[in-house]
């Protein structure tokens, strides 16, 4: 006989802050905080399932929701747990929180609401089953994953504040000095500059610095659509033979596919395929080559993995997208990448920008660039319950409820406007 | 801690033959005997997994290399097998055995054998989680999963044999009879016709025949690409507002789509589309609109989710394929079935077709058409030690290494021609 359904009993979702950097973006600038809510996924068989994913207002309306419809259903109910929360939000006539920093507005909702019941689940599966999650995806085919330094333009520090650690980046010299920094700690083998903060002249010139500083390591580089078409294919002429790929140059299929006819180097994207309903169009133009997954939208981790295999049987290359998270996000990053064979770049990340957690130290680290995947059941990684105490009353504290590096920005510089594109 | 790897000691890979009756298709009729391929996968828990393949004389070569690629390999490492597993094949220079019937040519060597290994190693799985492999894939959406009554023109019996329970069926009469007795037996509540045997209008007759007298049965059609375009076009244009859809009417992608243009109904392949390769290309001609998914030839049961995800994912209709199988591969399919929540078409299968088997009894059984999942761990069907002996005696004593319906045909009507398309 089977063994008997481990069945949801219910869900705690926590939202939570952490201290963000003054990080500089087309859209504005990070706030002092970073917002997550964390999933403790109850279970009848005392199993807890551990999941991370936004905290803007909509979005928890909708996790809450997703709870009540999935109380009683097994952690292997995958489909059906799909199936029950997709049904739920028809329901519902909550409005807002679509946007992942006002980037990423058309991603599905229901994938993005699934996804960290998801991997909650697969956490549980795992503890029960006695198996790290990279098994319940196939099985890991590297032991370790490797993630790119993400290098950003910043403050010295957050206005009115002391300036943080890292100092400004402003500049070349700055953004190198950063670079230097970060690998120097991390062993990073690859670089990712958020660019789309100053005019196109200057970040050629920033990435044009760091080849120098780095001539071994690849380069790319994401103005998150602040150029036009004609910009683009002039930065992609600027910078070919120099970077590893460029990152949403500018908005729409239409406009990236026609830079893509002209640029020599792949594009790749996080904002024009964001959902499973925008890739067919992009095959049909040709409009990019790299697909930056992303759990936290493309519905969990089994649904990361078709992604993937879209990816492989498309001829499109696959890399990771990251936002501001913590150690239950990046746990399942790491086990979803070891997990999929042709995750072929070096993925995103924002970790070593954030000091705090959720989770207990030691789990995860970044050593020569990469992160050794975890071998313990589940996701491999523990709620710090003092910790979740103690960023969940940061969240009530800190006056953020919804991200908006756009108002925040705005309120530092009442000139700033989100335009797009903007060069 | 995790639990130990469950690692892969050794594969025992028995060829077996069963009684076939004289069913006639486009490249001639079926041998007295069908032949499959039994994998008991050992493992060093003393769990055995089950698999179910072709029995092909290269076929069987290669499932012995890649027994010693994956002696070692945990069951949860299913991306690392198939790695081992492509990178074995490609030391071999075995020819031939890439074809199921003659019809399918391009499937993936690769995916083909890894099939009955992979399935295998989910039986495994199952069994140590105590869970039924339908859990291992997303769990079922569905307690019971639907097929559809099999139609073939037949002899009566095989040449200088006794004619066989279900007679001949060689005219629209005679076709009728089948699907009474079989949907009377079964309850199916869809048919399909293996067509590809007389000229058209004989088989449109056919199905105007099944039409009247199943009038709310879907009927669908499957010459295996007996047809020009012309005739395609033809056909297609009598049985529009008859047919559920249209199954390879003609070869290849390019006059798949010549004909999907001007037909009414959906257009279905399970000979343009057999491997991830073709996708592409089938998408941009824009050459079938439902996709006939083969656990067999698309590398296992999660390689086959894979496929029903871009299906979703390209607005494709899935349905499923079906050879001359038995319990392992009937149990395989129904657990992928139902977990795959786009499988909206009744699936294919030759079960009536047979009384023999290599399983006990009981597992698995069509009643109002559709046959309940099992719920046991793993496939859920056990090995019938004194049945795979008596069957793999067949196989050594019938004479028949290699499928091969154009020579049985030819040595019963010496001026019978392959040729394709034959009208
Ligand atoms: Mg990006
Ligand atoms: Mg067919």
């Amino acid at each position: 006989m089977s063994t008997p359904p481990i069945r949801i009993t219910g869900a705690r979702i926590t939202p939570v802050a952490f201290v963000d950097p003054p990080l500089l973006n087309t859209v504005g600038v990070h706030q002092p905080y970073a917002l997550r809510a964390i999933i403790q996924l109850d279970t009848d068989a005392g199993l807890v399932g551990l999941g991370e994913t936004y905290a803007d207002t909509a979005h928890l309306a909708r996790l809450t929701a997703a709870t009540e419809a999935i109380v009683g259903q097994d952690v292997f109910a995958l489909g059906a747990i799909r199936q029950a929360i997709d049904a739920k939000l028809d329901t519902l006539s909550i409005t807002g929180g679509d946007g992942v920093a006002g980037m990423i507005t058309t991603a599905s909702t229901t994938d993005r609401v699934l996804s960290p019941f998801e991997v909650a689940c697969l956490d549980v599966q795992g503890k029960a089953l006695g198996r790290p999650v990279s098994d319940l995806l196939g099985g890991a085919v590297r032991t370790e994953v490797p993630f790119s330094a993400y290098l950003f333009y910043k403050w010295a520090g957050h206005p009115g504040a002391e300036p943080d650690s890292w100092g400004a980046a402003l500049d070349p010299e700055g953004l190198v000095r950063q670079a230097q920094r970060m690998i120097g700690e991390y062993g990073f083998k690859a670089i990712k500059l958020k660019g789309g903060v100053f005019p196109p002249e200057q970040e050629i010139a920033a990435i044009t610095a760091l080849r120098a500083a780095f001539p071994d390591l690849p380069l790319r580089l994401d103005p998150n659509a602040a150029w036009t078409v004609d910009t683009s294919i002039h930065v992609a002429s600027e910078l070919a033979g120099v970077l590893e790929y460029l990152e949403d140059p500018t908005p729409g299929l239409e406009g990236m596919a026609e830079v893509a006819a002209e640029a020599k180097m792949p594009l790749a994207t996080n904002m024009c395929v964001v959902a499973f309903d925008q890739i067919e169009e992009s095959v049909r133009r040709n409009s990019v080559s790299v697909v930056l997954s992303d759990h936290h939208y493309w519905g969990g981790l089994q649904r990361s993995r078709l992604l993937a295999g879209i990816c492989d049987t498309f001829g499109l290359g696959l890399s990771m997208h990251s936002n501001s998270h913590l150690g239950i996000s990046f746990a399942a990053m790491v086990h979803l990448a070891a997990a999929t064979p042709n995750l072929s770049y070096a993925c995103d990340t924002h970790w070593p920008w954030k000091d705090e957690d959720v989770v207990k130290p030691g789990a995860l680290s970044i050593v020569g660039g990469a992160v050794a995947v975890p071998t313990a059941p589940g996701l491999g990684v523990e709620i710090d319950d003092d910790a979740l105490s103690v960023l969940h009353q940061q969240y009530l504290d800190c006056g953020i409820s919804d991200r908006d590096d756009t108002g925040y920005m705005k309120s530092v510089d009442p000139s700033f406007e989100n335009t797009c594109p903007r060069w």
